[in-house]
Parts: C-alpha cells; structure tokens; sequence
C-alpha cells in the first residue's frame, strides 16, 4: 500500500514539475507557448508531450510528462534476467535548442521505475551542451548541480559527474556532447537512506532546472552573433543527433519499443548540419570549445 | 591462388569503379570537383574517400572507395561463430544529396568480403530516396534494376528488391526510406553459379550506377521549386539521417569498429530539419509521397 501511494505521488510531482518549467521557460522566453498533446499508450497509461518552437530565445523544444504501465517489455526482463511482470514508469524529459548559439542547449529527464515484483529505481540526471564552451557557465553550471547534490549526500556529485561524463560521450568523435553534468540511474534504498530520501533527491534535482536553465538564457540570449557563430551551432547540433540516435538509452529504448516516436524525437534540433571533415582554426573559440568536449574535467 | 588473383582483380574493378562514378558525376553537374583524401588503416589497408559539396546538382555527396585487411573483428567472429582469422573487405560506396528537391537522394553500396579460412561473399544494393516521388522516375530507376539483374538470373531482381523494401525501413516512422531499389548480401557460388559470375553480376550493378544517376540528375535539375519543396526535403533528409544512424548496419559497424568516422559519416546530408509531428496537406504532393514510402509497390 505504501509503494502505491508512493507511486502517485511521484507521477504527481512529475506531472508539477512539467507545469512549473514550462510556466518558467515561456516566462523567460516571453514569445512562445507551449502546445501539449496528450497521449495514451496501447498498452497502458500515457503521457503529456509539450513542445515550444520559435521562440524569442527558444528555436525548438520539449518538456514531456508521462506514465506508463503494463507488461514488463522482454528488453528489461532479459538484462534482468527477470520472468514475466508489470512495470510502472514515469518521468519528465527535457530538451531545449536555443536560437542564438551562446545559449548552451539543456536536457534533463528525472525518472522512477518499479515493477510488480517490488523492484524499483529513480534515474536522471541534467546536462549542458553549450554550442561555445564559456567556462564562467560551466562552472556555474556544474556548482549549482553539486550544490542541489550536497543537500542530500556529499558522495552524489563526485559520483554522478563522472557517470555523466562517461554516459554523454561519442565514440566515434571522440569527444563528450557537451560539458557533462551529472547522471544516475539504479538508485535504490540501502541501509543507509531512504526510498523517501531519494524521492527528496530527485526532486531537489528536478526543482533547480528552471532556475538553471533561465539563468543561462538570460544571460547569454541577447550576445551577438555572426553568420560563423551560427555555421558552427549547426554543426554541433549535428553532434547532438549523432549522439541521441547512436547512443542515447533512453531514445533507443523508446524506439525499440515502439513508443511514441514523436516524444522520443522532440530532443532533435530543428536544423543541423554535417560537413566532411570540419577543420577549426588555430587558437579559434571553436578549437577552445573542442578541447574541453573531454572526459574528467574539474570543473568546480 | 586463384582467390588471391581475384581479390586483387575485385579490388581493382572497385577503384577503377570510384574513378569513372565521380568523372561521370562531375561533368553532369558541371561545377563541383570531388576532393580526396587518401587514409591508411591502422590495422591493415585503408581508402580513397571522396568528397564533392557545392555544386550546381550536386550540395554535398561521397564515393568512397576502401580496401582493408587485418584481423577479423571480434563482431564478425562471434556472429558467424567463428574462430580467430583474417579479412579483407574491399568496396565503394556512395551517397549522393542533390541540392534541387526534386533530384532524388541516392545510396549505392557494392562490397567483397574474403576471410584467411576461405569464406567470401559479394553484398551491395542501389536504393533511392526521392524527397518528391514520381512514379515516372520510380518505375524507370526499378526497371534499369531489374534489366542489370536479368542479365545474371532472372530471380535476381525480385528477390533484391523485396530485400530492399524490408532493409531500407524505418520501423519507428513506419516508412520506408525511399522507393527502395536492390539490396543483397552473403552472394557465394554455389553448384550452379561461380565466383566470376556473382562478381559480373555485381560489375554489372556497379557499371549501371552512373548512367542511372545522371540521368535523373539531368531531368529533375532545372525543376523550379518553392521555399515549401525545399522544406520539406530538409525534413526528409532527416528522416535519412534517422535510418543511417539508428538502423544502417554498414554504418553501425564502422562506427563500432572504430572504423573512420569523416568516411562512414559522409552518408549524411549537409542540412536536415526536424519538425514536431510534421502534417501534410490533403490530395498534397507531400502526402502522395508518403503515401509510397510502403514495402512491396510493385514499381515495374
């Protein structure tokens, strides 16, 4: 009976959660509005996809809700090794590509997952992907993140840095998407805390990424830019599709099984570009960006 | 002996096969030149990648030719459960993204596989992508298909284009990546076919690339087109940008085997656009397009 109560209240917090960063992000963009679809899913519960687009400072973006349960998918039972049940998820996903390319593009998804034999997990994590890398708002960034950490456990930013530094990373480019910024996954009781205790922390996450993200709009939306400064926007959005196609869990998961495609997909930018062979000019902003798109930098 | 003699001769044929493709496709646009970039393999062997943007049909494309050998990749050993041995792959491929929205995209991939145990195999396909589909140019496109195949077996073209239909597929949008063409894999000799025909065969298809793609270069060129059209081929080429990243196995393969990256990545479109659930018109051009992107159109 407590986990089913637990359960609501989180799909309810998730479900204010959306409504406060939604207010907050047309707030602070001041031209465009969200327009939601409510969804349903075949095989149980649904989902309020958000999306804002063209915008004063927001070119394209989405802020999803949902909550879905049913059958386990054999996915998740296989690298379980799990037989057959039902799950519950819920969750809120978040992808922001800003017009004006020293605004860094934002995403964030916070997620709890349980299943009918007692399991259950919170996941999530915020991270930044500036298109220039200006290192004054990385390590803002990066202290507001160990800031909402410390609140509930010394050892969560140390931890959950690393893990987003390894999981935000392209192979194939050798480089991080952006400048990291934590990522969790698995989070379960112990002796030591609390399943109310992790709710505390996932919400404490959840809360400061408004005030994260209209910060960094503010103070960037309004910086100039060349027809160059916009070449290169495009480019690195072009890392980002390269990453959330090739790599991302969570869009490959939704894929797989067959979720809705057009949630999943929100977190594409709304144009991107690819050369052959992009080459940055020496002591250029763009070859200062690309040397700290690496693993492992102490960023406070 | 025999095997080794071939292997050069295949590979021979693939790079003489690169050199006429981008002389043929150089003088039908008239403007652009292919640049190459000649690159060795750590591991064994190494390509002529080639790149052409810029031009007057042509904005951004590839034809790359390579030839590598070492040994086998851990991924291909334990998918054919095999012990440890050597390769050689040798191949040309090719995609081309015209810059008039009523040029059709075009892929191209001819390939030759030997392993030191004695197994081979031929693979390749030609698959195209139109942005607007005309039934004129599908039909025409299929049946220069199916004359090259008839040469060979007359089994040949409709058992490659079914393959076409199910590998050139986007499941998560339901659609099929274009108007398909021929796709086939692990051609061995058997009692009735030998080495030297599948490799006439796939001469064949490799010879036939270029008279095939100026021709439509040629007629669709001069189309005028609107700011709508040219929309929304950029949206289909994001769709194309979807199937290469998420579903493409030549693709997934390179970059899982630390293949190179400006190489395998050439494949994708110098601009592509991602809308939130996009809406076609009624009775539109762009809804009969879609209303073709289905498997099994019997275009002949």
């Amino acid at each position: 009976m407590e986990i089913i109560n637990m359960k609501e209240e989180i799909q309810n917090y998730f479900m204010q959660l959306q409504d406060a960063i939604c207010e907050a992000l047309e707030q602070t963009d001041g031209v465009a509005k969200f327009k939601e679809d409510a969804w349903q899913r075949d095989g149980g519960g649904g989902g309020r996809t958000r999306v804002i687009a063209n915008g004063n400072i927001i070119e394209k973006g989405g802020v999803n809700f949902s909550a879905v349960h049913g059958k386990t998918p054999a996915k998740i039972l296989e690298a379980l090794s799990l037989p057959e049940s039902n799950f519950f998820a819920t969750g809120v996903s978040i992808v922001i590509h800003p017009s004006n390319p020293f605004v860094p593009i934002i995403h964030m998804n916070v997620r709890y997952f349980e299943m009918s034999n007692g399991t259950y997990w919170f996941g999530g994590g915020i991270d930044l992907t500036p298109h220039y890398v200006q290192d004054e708002d990385a390590k803002w960034f990066h202290q507001q993140l160990k800031n909402a950490c410390d609140k509930h456990d010394l050892g969560y930013y140390p931890k959950f840095k690393t893990w987003a530094d390894d999981y935000f990373y392209i192979p194939h480019r050798k480089e991080t998407r952006g400048v990291g910024g934590i990522f969790f996954d698995h989070l379960k009781e112990t002796d030591g805390i609390s399943k109310k205790q992790l709710f505390d922390f996932v919400k404490e996450i959840g809360n400061s990424f408004a005030g994260i993200y209209t910060t960094l709009m503010q103070k960037n939306a309004t910086k100039t830019f060349t027809d160059e400064n916009k070449k290169w926007q495009f480019l690195r959005r072009g890392r980002y599709v390269e990453f959330n196609l090739v790599y991302d869990k969570g869009t490959k998961f939704g894929l797989d099984t067959d979720g809705r495609t057009e949630s999943i997909l929100m977190s594409l930018p709304p144009v991107a570009n690819w050369d052959y062979n992009v080459e940055v000019k020496e002591n250029s902003e763009e070859e200062k960006t690309l040397s700290k798109l690496v693993k492992g930098i102490a960023w406070i």
